[in-house]
């Protein structure tokens, strides 16, 4: 693809074209030298036409309910006229290959609809729970004129509160659970989660989900909150029934109107656009350093000193970085 | 210093001389090369007489009552023939140029005891709740012959979570509170910490602190254990009547037991020296990447360009990394 055709990408994607949108993601997501290229390229003719989505980020243990909370809310944002776009990233790893066709399936209710667009990425190149162009893919859609943005992630793995780093609130998912059946969070997501969700308040279930939401309650008032102006919320809802899922909602947009009132929201973004700068020189410093085949080898040679004890950590990196 | 006189102060260091001590930690504290260079040869001379202490991390607000803990901690563990260092990372900016100085006036009971080091370092020159040379530090007291190695930090700041990278666990000094007046502690701490005290456990507060405890005790349920093998524990303590201080003792010999006997312990240590080789090596690089003054510029120039949101962040990183 010629610059030419980066234009007239930019050109289709601006005019709200879900084909392009598409398109473009798969260039984001590639590997590729000359997609990131035009990437870069398509991103910054569109810069102008970005910024303008809430970006929610939606994080549970498989099995949570994230799928049907997310098609539920995008038959109420639908309904209300937003168009809504959800990014919804799986450690390849933890399903079969076919891992987003069944995500798609499942949110039935939204695949019907035109004002909707779903997109399901590996994050096998990745690691944070974000995947590879997670940032990029979220600037698409605003360019493709989306409204509200959803990222959904598989809470697990070692890091997966980097979510928290694209979006502009964390909604956590959790069971309901008594006592000792709490599955408990991954650690780290709780304090960066500034709405809580029990999931499945319906049926019989409904007082052990109000019973985990008052323990959540409780528990958050632990840590200081990740605001100043926010004290986190814990909601109830049941995607079957439909109950609270409005509610969850209108957490979002008072979230949403709160930090902005404080000049939060602004200073958040500014933030994430600066540690997505410095992550990408560092990571650009570090595939040119491990380019090199010897290098390579030697620093896995020291690696293994270094876990092994024998090797002071300093002297393998002096070592690493005098090496030709 | 010449290579000898590293020779020489490594074989006073592992004589246990206290001495040799306080100097080798203000050489690995220092930011002049050539005692970076001694620092390296020194700790490769001594490195197979380290790893053997216990190292605890102490961290909590201002005024919760570390040094006091740490005091009677101390009292205790020289009574069981234990010999103790204590590092006091206190961030310069918090309190006045003579914090330690205060702090070890506080540690009175300590101070006059052969058997204890005490140590402050200014963690000035970087952030994560851990100072220049703290890892090196720890490393000398072990060659040193020091059985414990406490390093206590003042758990505010961005990323204070950077204590659980140095030491076998972490505990955390809560104040007692009541339903609201929960200070409550800055985020990831408490994810991080193994061992969870509320101090001032005496007179009026009893009550108060046995309450915050169980507030603790019910709320850290709420996430996933660092480790699958240890459960954290929450305990009350008052260093000013003792009570409560030899149980925090016998739950870091527990928690140590305990991950001893599932490998986990060798594992950590193994990851915290793969942690530091991988920061030391990345650290080496942006060093080198920013050395040049034009570049230096340039970056920042870049940064305003990204954080006003008129560049995008992957153009800018790949500007700055093809910049002559």
């Amino acid at each position: 693809m010629t610059t030419e055709s980066a234009t007239a990408l930019a050109h289709q994607l601006t005019a709200g074209s879900v084909a392009a949108l598409a398109r473009a993601i798969t260039l984001a997501e590639s590997s590729r030298a000359d997609h990131a290229a035009i990437t870069r390229e398509l991103l910054t003719e569109v810069l102008p036409a970005t910024g303008r989505s809430q970006r929610i980020g939606i994080t549970g243990a498989p099995g949570v309910g994230k799928s049907t909370l997310i098609d539920t809310l995008g038959v109420l944002l639908t309904g209300l006229g937003l168009r809504i776009a959800v990014l919804a990233i799986d450690p390849s790893s933890v399903r079969t290959g076919g891992a987003i066709l069944g995500d798609q399936a499942r949110m039935s209710g939204l695949n019907a609809d035109p004002q909707v667009f779903l997109r399901g990425s590996a994050s096998g190149r990745t690691t944070g729970g974000i995947g590879p162009g997670t940032r990029e893919s979220i600037l698409l859609c605003e360019a493709a004129g989306f409204d509200v943005v959803i990222v959904e992630s598989v809470g697990v793995g070692q890091s997966e509160t980097a979510i928290a780093d694209v979006v502009d609130v964390v909604i956590a998912l959790i069971q309901p659970g008594a006592g000792d059946d709490l599955q408990g969070m991954k650690r780290g997501l709780l304090e960066l989660a500034e709405i809580v969700v029990v999931t499945k308040a319906d049926g019989a279930d409904v007082d052990r989900a109000r019973h985990t939401a008052g323990d959540y309650r409780r528990g958050m008032r632990l840590f200081a909150p990740r605001s100043p102006q926010w004290v986190p919320r814990v909601l109830t809802c049941s995607a079957h029934t439909g109950e609270g899922c409005a509610d969850v909602w209108a957490a979002v947009v008072e979230h949403q109107q709160c930090l902005t009132d404080a000049g939060e929201r602004l200073q958040r973004r500014a933030e994430q656009r600066q540690a997505w700068f410095t992550a990408a020189v560092a990571d650009g410093l570090r595939a040119r350093f491990h380019a090199d085949p010897d290098r390579a080898a030697l620093l896995s040679q020291l690696s293994d000193g270094v876990r092994a004890g024998q090797l002071l950590p300093t002297v393998a990196a002096l070592r690493a970085l005098t090496s030709a």
